[in-house]
């Protein structure tokens, strides 16, 4: 670093469960930051709603200021860890314009309103960095930008929500219903009081769409995001699962065929001996498939304010680079022109579990079914019950379309009593 | 892409199984690369020994070139994966010294004289980029180096040797000898006909200098390496791995403590609940503590001309968007100052495995040797045999030279017959 290098001016909006942290680290870090970064890295101030709130003891309190406009004209960098659509995106917009680079954890933002702010980004030439949005602690999105630029991403599969990961989990081992492990996951602090972002897949999509812009070069928003969470997972649907070796994960899925782009989330049947069975807890894992690389996987924690704060540094000490010594970070990359599937037309294969009449023909009845949607059949079990047997028949591979019209008849056929739960198998071959 | 760009010209030094696969794709995907770049990238030739050997399909043979200077000379971007020292290392500082970007796969010619390298890119304010050098296709170096720049790694576990990982992986599953199943992979194309760069560690030491360089921004040699292969490991030592939960792994270790930094390579005992334990055959992890980010791991592909060409391809996409556009990546970060700490002061635990009298008092002499050495035990495993018994001690975390003393003592008390293997131990806590 030359001695004379004017520092770079950093604001932090926002100073909850991450932004706290990135202020500690940016104060605690400095003399190795400005080392790496090439020049004085210097906090400009930090952006809250109520300057009074007492803070945590690494905040330094004469820093707080409630004048946002302000303190983005007067930085070099703006990192928003606000969350919430406005005023961020107002406040993004405002620094990219000025020609300040952004990093930014807002998925939600990226997700759904991620067009605007890339092209802003891009006619000013400022940075956007946004490692800290997808899986937390986890280098995703600079190794699918970057590294994997020269290569070409097939499919990514993403256990990318530490909440339902958890509540799936204790399921799991527990043998425990939905309702009580959510409960409990509350009570301890692991889900949040209206859980509804994390449970409902919500924010697992925002992160499918952002992965899914990047690995694809392509713009898919929240809305490209078929959805499905876990709220509807029953003990029942875990004890089939393993009984045919596999375990149920909220998934985000973003593939890429020959007809076009499918992104979706929804509950998961996975082999056990794949990868990502071996997620546990609160910890995030993304699964990545590419021509050239083959399988890759990056595996971490996903959440919490220390080592989503980790990821956010890091896109601080590339943007502070840019400034103190030139240069610029990679454009968003958007030139592909593919169709982004609806959900009916994904391709993928199913465990379909039903309680059926205990006699003769049932199987060859449900079995004519399945055919006649062109949707073939991998495996049969059936599991003994009173008056009723149970099976589950894994299907190969089938466009969702035939899957649902398959699951319509077999509603309607008296060789079914009832078709319990449908549910999608990815990882295996 | 304007219209308008010049062409990104891009050498590649070396045509076997890497440099075929980076020529391949170059040209397979000369649209898709011309994209993410923002001017086109344009091969201007291709380096090797013998311009007449017959090539692969993929090859253009009219790129062939014999004369390396002239080819460097007239090129933007040169990719060296060619291999060894000379002419590799003058044709890397030619290209540098000119300004041109240097992508390499040169684990060796880095971990040997690295410096040079790094300090002729500087001086010219050149691109030196070289994630293939390390773990093949899996991004390890770009997160390392960026992702991580605003966290403070402390320890770094690496599964980096795919060779060796097979051969490991074999004779635990088939219960084999060392020799046994080395001749067996030769025959099988998994090992090399001279095997000893991977099977005695150099190849996982080279990996492991570069990443602690890039991890403790501080320069790390190949000489700074504590080295230790896998050739003296017996189908004993996996069994009695084996019986105490923990399979054995050659491990890279870069460690940073308040002592200094440690850097080695061993065949190391590893719980099987940890995520290496779980890497297979081929299969490259590393697995990266921080102290905000937590644990991560990086997983996949860590050899092959395709996987390998993947890395070398983002690499290449990176430095020809700062050619195209402007800008450059990160220079050498080397300004910790820690001491490389000899192999005397590491600090680990160790499973010590020996053969004993079978008679009372043995344990209260043993033990007793330990104490003397302050090197506390954690567990003792007896395993009875003919008139002795086997016994596997694990230690607390001990310095590696109280340790040696330790064993030294054991080697010349009647209380111990032979001591048959000492391991280390990593991951547990
Ligand atoms: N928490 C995680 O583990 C995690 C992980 C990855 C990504 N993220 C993302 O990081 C961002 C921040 O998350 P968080 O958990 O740190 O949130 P948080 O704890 O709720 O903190 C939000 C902070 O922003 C301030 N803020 C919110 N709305 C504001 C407004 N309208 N005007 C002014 N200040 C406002 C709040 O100010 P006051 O303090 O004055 O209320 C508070 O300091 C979100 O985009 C989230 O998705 C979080
Ligand atoms: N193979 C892998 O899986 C892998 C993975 C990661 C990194 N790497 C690294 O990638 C590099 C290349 O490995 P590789 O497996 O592709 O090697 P390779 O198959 O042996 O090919 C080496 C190529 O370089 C040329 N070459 C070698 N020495 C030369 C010299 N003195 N003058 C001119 N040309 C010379 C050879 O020319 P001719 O064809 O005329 O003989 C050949 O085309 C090495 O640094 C290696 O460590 C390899």
């Amino acid at each position: 670093m030359s001695p004379t290098s004017a520092p770079v001016k950093i604001a932090v909006l926002g100073c909850g469960t991450v932004g706290t942290q990135v202020v500690r680290l940016l104060l605690e870090q400095a003399s190795d930051l400005a080392a790496r970064v090439g020049a004085p890295v210097e906090l400009s101030g930090i952006y809250v709603r109520d300057t009074t709130t007492p803070r945590d003891a690494a905040v330094p309190v004469d820093a707080l200021t409630s004048d946002a406009q302000a303190l983005v004209d007067s930085s070099d960098v703006v990192v928003e860890v606000m969350g919430g659509i406005e005023p961020a995106r107002t406040l993004i917009l405002r620094a990219l314009e000025r020609g300040s680079a952004v990093v930014t954890a807002n998925k939600a933002l990226l997700a759904q309103g991620g067009a605007e702010l890339y092209e802003a980004a891009d006619a000013a030439g400022a940075d956007l960095y946004y490692e800290a949005a997808v899986a937390g602690a986890i280098p995703i999105v600079r190794p699918v930008r970057e590294s994997l630029a020269g290569d070409r991403v097939t499919r990514i599969l993403g256990v990318v929500n530490g909440t339902t990961n958890y509540v799936l989990d204790e399921m799991t081992t527990k043998g425990l219903d939905y309702d009580a492990v959510v409960a409990e996951a509350q009570r301890l602090g692991y889900a949040e009081a209206d859980p509804t972002a994390d449970v409902g897949g919500h924010d697992a999509a925002a992160k499918a769409a952002i992965l899914a812009s990047l690995a694809f070069h392509q713009r898919v928003g929240i809305d490209d995001v078929y959805c499905e969470g876990i709220t509807a997972v029953t003990a029942d649907d875990i004890a089939a699962a393993t009984e045919t070796g596999r375990v149920i994960k909220l998934l985000a899925v973003a593939e890429q065929t020959d007809a076009g782009v499918s992104v979706r989330v929804h509950p998961t049947l996975v082999p056990r001996d794949h990868p990502l069975a071996g997620v546990r807890g609160a910890f995030n894992a993304v699964f990545v498939e590419a021509e050239a690389a083959g399988e890759l996987m990056f595996y971490g924690q996903g959440a919490g304010g220390v080592p989503t704060a980790s990821a956010v540094l890091g896109d601080i000490v590339s943007v502070a680079r840019h400034k103190a010594g030139g240069g610029k970070g990679p454009r968003e990359s958007n030139y592909a022109r593919l169709e982004v599937l609806p959900m009916s037309a994904a391709m993928t294969r199913y465990a379909v579990r039903m309680s059926v009449p205990d006699r003769p023909g049932v199987l060859a009845a449900v079995a004519t079914i399945f055919a006649s949607h062109g949707v073939g059949i991998e495996s049969v079990r059936q599991m003994p019950g009173k008056g009723h047997a149970g099976l589950i028949l894994s299907t190969h591979r089938a466009r969702e379309s035939a899957l649902s019209a398959t699951v319509e008849d077999l509603r309607s056929t008296d060789a079914v009593n009832e078709v319990w739960s449908v549910l999608r198998i990815e990882g295996e071959l």
